[in-house]
This record gives C-alpha cells, structure tokens and sequence, in this order.
C-alpha cells in the first residue's frame, strides 16, 4: 500500500492510498457488501457512482459461501466482479454481536453460526487466513470485544488481549508474506477503550508501537454514546496515531459524524447506514433527510435533491419512490441505495477538494447551513 | 394503432403494432409491471432489453397510488418513466381474484381492495375512465368472470354478459374519444368461455361482431387446465377471430406455452412467469430450465445460459447467483428478473425471424430439440 499525504488543515486531511486494485483518494467512504454484494447493488452499480473501495465481512462470507470457495473464483474481486479495492473485517465483531454464544479466550473466539448453528473457533492467524482467501486489499486483525458497561478490569484486560493478539497477527502477516501469501494484502489494527481517555490512549500507545501495521482503526464507537462524546474520544485517539499511516473509523456514520470526524483527522469511514436508511424511507439530501414514508411526498413531482446527479434523481420522482416504497416494490431498494451511496460518496469528494482547496471551515461552515435551511 | 401483417406461415404471424408509443414486433411478450413497474426492474433495464411494450394492473394501480394521481404525471408512462407503449388491463380478474369477497351484478362487480377493504364497484364505463387516466395505449374491456367448474347455464350467463359489457364499452369509448378522450388509447375485448368448444365459439362470435374493437384476447386459460386443453382451445378461438386484429391470449406462460399458442395463431403474451420465477430460483434457457437452488451451481463457473447476451450473463457466474439467492441478497432479484425476461424477449424475437424468413417449422423443432439434449 502506498500511502500519501495530498494536503492537510488543521487536523482534516486528503489522502491517496494505492492498493494493488485502485486508488483511494480520502476521506473515503466505503460502501458495506456485507455478503459480497452492497445490499441491493452491483459491481457495476458501484463502479458507475466512483466507489474505489467496499467493504465485506469476514464473518458472513466465511460461513457462506465460505472463503475456499471465494478464494477459486479469484477471491472477492472475481466473485462479485466489483474490480476495485476491498476492505474486509475479522469477522470477530459479528461473532461476537450475531452469535448467540460466544465465549473469547486467550486465543480467540469460540461462536456458533447464527444460520446452522455450527461450532466455530476464530483465532488471530486463521481470521487472516480467512482473509488471505477472501484477497481483500485492507484486512483487519481480531480484536476482543467486551459486552458494555463493564468492569474497568475486563476493560483492561481486552486492551491488553488485544494488544497480544495484534502482536500474533502481525508476526504470522510477516510470516505469510515471506512464504508468499497476501503479499499484495494490507492489516490494519483496531485501537479499543470506549470513551475512557486512559483507556484509549494505552490501546493507541501499544497498538501504534507495531510499526509493522499498513494503517490503524478506531474501533468500538458508534455504540449508543453521545455523538460529542465519540468526537471527543476521535479527538484524543488521533492524538496517538501516526501521520504516516492511513485511520479508519469503523462503523460510522451519518454524514455529520463523517465531517466532525474528518475535521477530527479520520481518513476512512464504513456504515451500513446509506444502505440501511435507504430501504427504511430515509434519503440523505444537501438540505437534511427525507422520509419518503411521508404523504407530503406522494405527489411530489422533483427527484429526492435536485442538486444531485444520480441515477435515481435524474430519473424518478418522489412520488413514484413514495409509491414504489408505500408497494413494497423491489426497484425502490435498489433506487434508493443508489441516491443514498451516491449522497455519501459524493460528500467526501467534496470534502477532499475543500481541504485540497484550504477552504475546509467554510465547507463544513455551508454543510451545516444548508441543512439550517430546510 | 396501425396493424399491418408482415408475415404469415401457416397458422404463426409476424406483425406489426403502431401504438401512440412504440413500435410493436410480433410475436411479443410482455413483461408484467403491476404497480407501474416490473418488480425488480425499473424503466432503463427495460429499455436496454428492448422491450416495447409492458403491462401495468388497473385494480392495483387505482387501488395505489390511484389513476387520477398517474393522470397528473402524464400517465403511466411519465409516472413510471418507461417510454414505449403500456397494455392494461380491467381490473375485473384481480378484483374477482384477489377481493374477499366481489360481487358481479348485471351493471359491474363490486368489491373491497385487499389493502385496506374500502368497498368499490367497477362498471364496463368505470374501468374505461380508469384506463383514461392511466394513459394506456391498449385498454382491456370488464368481463364477467366465473369460478370454474361452474354450471353450464351460469358460464352461459357470464359469456352474454360480457357481450353485453363489451358493447356498453365500445359505445361509452366511441362517445368519449369525440370528446377528446382517449383518442390514442386502443380498446381490446376479452373472448370468455373456458375450454368449452361451442361457449368459445359463442363467445368469440359475439364479440369479433363488433367491429370497433381494435383488438381481441382469449382469456380465462392457463388456469390450470392440461396444457394440450389450452392449445386446443386456442387454435379452435383464433378461427372465429379476425386476421386484420392483434391476438392477444391473456397470462400464458411457459416458453414452451408461448411457442405452442404462436403456432396456433396468438400475436401477444403476458404472464408473470419470467419474474415471479427468477424471484423463487428458476431461471430459462435454450436448453430448459436452471434452478439456482441446486447445489450443483454452487461453485459454477459458467452464467446462466453461455448463449445468453443478457446483463446478467455477461458479468455474473451461477456461482455468484447461487450464493445471492441462498444469502437472501435484493441484488439476487434483480439479475435473475432480467436474465428471464430477456430470455423472454429474445426468444419473441428469434420466433419472429424464423416466421419472417419461412422456417417457422424449422425453428419450433429446434427450440425442443435443444431442450432435450440437457
């Protein structure tokens, strides 16, 4: 991975990544296929809006279709036909999130699959041989995740598994790389600790010490905290991480939390909730959100934000989406992922030119004016 | 609606449709878009398949989002954004099929909408004024419907009835079009009498009688009756029908039905079969049926049908297919809804070639030899 600084103010920052399958230009936002298709889209769906980077989950695609079988059809690039970079999980979230009951040791992560109930063990080493098959461009490493709140004990105690188990996971990567193996594929480590400043900084401190990683995440925001709290935590956390080396947040967000987070030195972002809203009525627009459920909408003869250029806006009104959804039509899923991706991927390259343009303050300054005005 | 007969040989005919909207070459099936859209798909997939013509349900659509809503939109064809011509229907067979409990009287059929039980009553002048406001290009006529079996003396009740609802049609059409009303829009009548030699024979008497039609279907089949009934049935109706007219045979079917019924004489399909098939794993090809839940496809490398020019086929193996059908992926819906109903399609279009170029024969062998070699 070939990282580059393109221009930088205050903290906000316009990045270029090179994987060895494109040229990701940041802040990024990259779309969620969790079971190697974005919900509702395909490859060439994506590649017509200009995604340069998606995201899969190991977890998911592990258990069905299975990695081995990915890893035939020329991994996930292949498979889904999506030519562009992936970005994959370590799958330990879900297991820990999606499995009725799973218990981490000192290795790893026994769960049961939430489809068969099969019996599964996740260590540091095999979720990176999952990855190695599955050929995403960015892997993430395991991490343990407690349940919160919790004692200031376990909390301490997943800082530190974690921290061991990174320092497993980058000497197995290197292992693998000289016998051959992922040697195009990039790890990230994933910096724990709640909101707690302490917490935080240690996980920080000890993961960005493994200078071995290609980039490092914040993980574990985005839960259920006050917005200015996961900004806060943002704030302090990139304190502690390197320039050199590409930060992602996991898991957020709506597109306030992307520009706070941006102003707050965050490079790359991942949500399910473009896609997720989509199909639940909510389109995000310049002007703020809109309930396509609402009756105001059922005659309305403007596409969902005139400002934008996506195929469903240059297409379809809202009237027509207002009946396709109040039909339960498929199309409307399919139309309304498309506005909503397209809305967030095309806020970030608008990012990008403020802060390539040094006008980042009057970006931010207008993204909130024009949601003020509606 | 310009009808002109471009080819005949034997009993199969290659003509041509001039509606206000498309261009229409027969022998063509249409694809069913019940809520103003085929489920799925929307206007630009049907366009790049080169579909002329859809068909859209009057019971749904004045049910949701209502026809004087469509009205305001320029019709069906500026709500939905699909160009070329729509054919729709009465009303009558979803309000007597789909309605709890729907009441033919000698004036119309009275029912309550299975979406919220609001109690409505269509008339053979209703259904018209609906079809005005849905813009479409061919309207269909109310009949009277009868469950079946049934006794002889009711069906022969239903027959005189509809022949007394399509004169009431065509005069209350006549009259609305001098005063400006629908005078693009093309009115179809609906022959009745289920498998029965002398009712479809009465019926079709009755109704070719009056001229002013500018089409006439044969409806009431492919309601589970044996396949070669169906057939039979057809090729005794078309000899009481018109040559100069379009033959449209109402919700038929398989591939296999299409050929059989293009044989016997019809010029026009429709059914939900091509959609509704992709939807639950069965996709068609030239060499018989696929069922994606095999699985044998598992780990297929291969499209669907490697003969096949459709979106699908060109970028996407069975393999991926089969993992977004078993993952319950949207995406799944929309790739196997436009593989089918190219197939459709295609299969419409190379029937019309062989008529044209007199070895019709020729190619309905072919068309079941293939499908016997899988």
């Amino acid at each position: 991975m070939q990282f580059t600084i393109d221009a930088t103010q205050n903290k906000a920052r316009a990045c270029t990544i090179k994987t060895a399958h494109s040229t990701i230009q940041t802040p990024v936002f990259m779309p969620v296929g969790t079971q190697a298709t974005v919900k509702a889209l395909d490859a060439n769906d994506l590649l017509s809006m200009g995604a340069k980077i998606i995201l899969g989950n190991t977890y998911h695609l592990y258990l069905r279709p299975g990695s081995k079988l990915i890893k035939k059809f020329g991994g996930l690039h292949g498979f889904s036909k999506f030519p562009n970079s992936f970005l994959t999980d370590s799958g330990g979230f879900q297991a820990f999130s999606l499995s009725d009951n799973s218990k981490p040791d000192e290795n790893g992560i026994m769960f049961r699959s939430h489809i068969d109930g099969s019996k599964h063990y996740f260590t540091p080493q095999s979720v990176l041989d999952t990855q190695y098959e599955l050929g995403s461009d960015i892997m993430m490493i395991l991490d343990d995740l407690v349940a919160l709140p919790n004692t200031k004990e376990r909390i301490k105690k997943s800082i530190e598994r974690t921290t061991k188990w990174a320092k497993e996971a980058i000497t197995y990567h290197k292992q693998q790389q000289e016998k051959g193996i992922g040697v195009h594929q990039n790890i990230f480590a994933i910096i724990q600790g709640g909101t707690d400043k302490e917490f935080r900084k240690m996980s920080a401190q000890q993961l960005c010490a493994l200078e071995d990683f290609d980039g490092y995440a914040i993980g574990g925001l985005s839960v259920g905290e006050p917005n200015q709290d996961m900004y806060d935590t943002v704030e302090w956390t990139t304190t502690f991480m390197p320039e050199n080396k590409p930060r992602y947040l996991m898991g957020v967000g709506t597109p306030e939390d992307l520009i706070e987070n941006i102003h707050r030195g965050v490079d790359m972002f991942d949500c399910v909730m473009p896609t997720r809203n989509a199909r639940n009525g909510t389109l995000f627009t310049n002007f703020g959100r809109v309930n396509i459920k609402k009756a105001m909408y059922k005659e309305d003869a403007l596409p969902i934000d005139e400002e934008c250029d996506c195929y469903t806006c240059k297409n379809f009104t809202k009237a027509y989406l207002s009946h396709l959804y109040r039909a339960g039509e498929i199309t409307y899923f399919r139309l309304a992922s498309i506005h909503n991706i397209n809305y967030y991927l095309t806020l970030m390259r608008k990012a990008r030119e403020a802060i390539l343009e040094n006008r980042w303050e009057e970006f931010r300054k207008e993204f909130y004016e024009k949601r003020a005005t509606k």
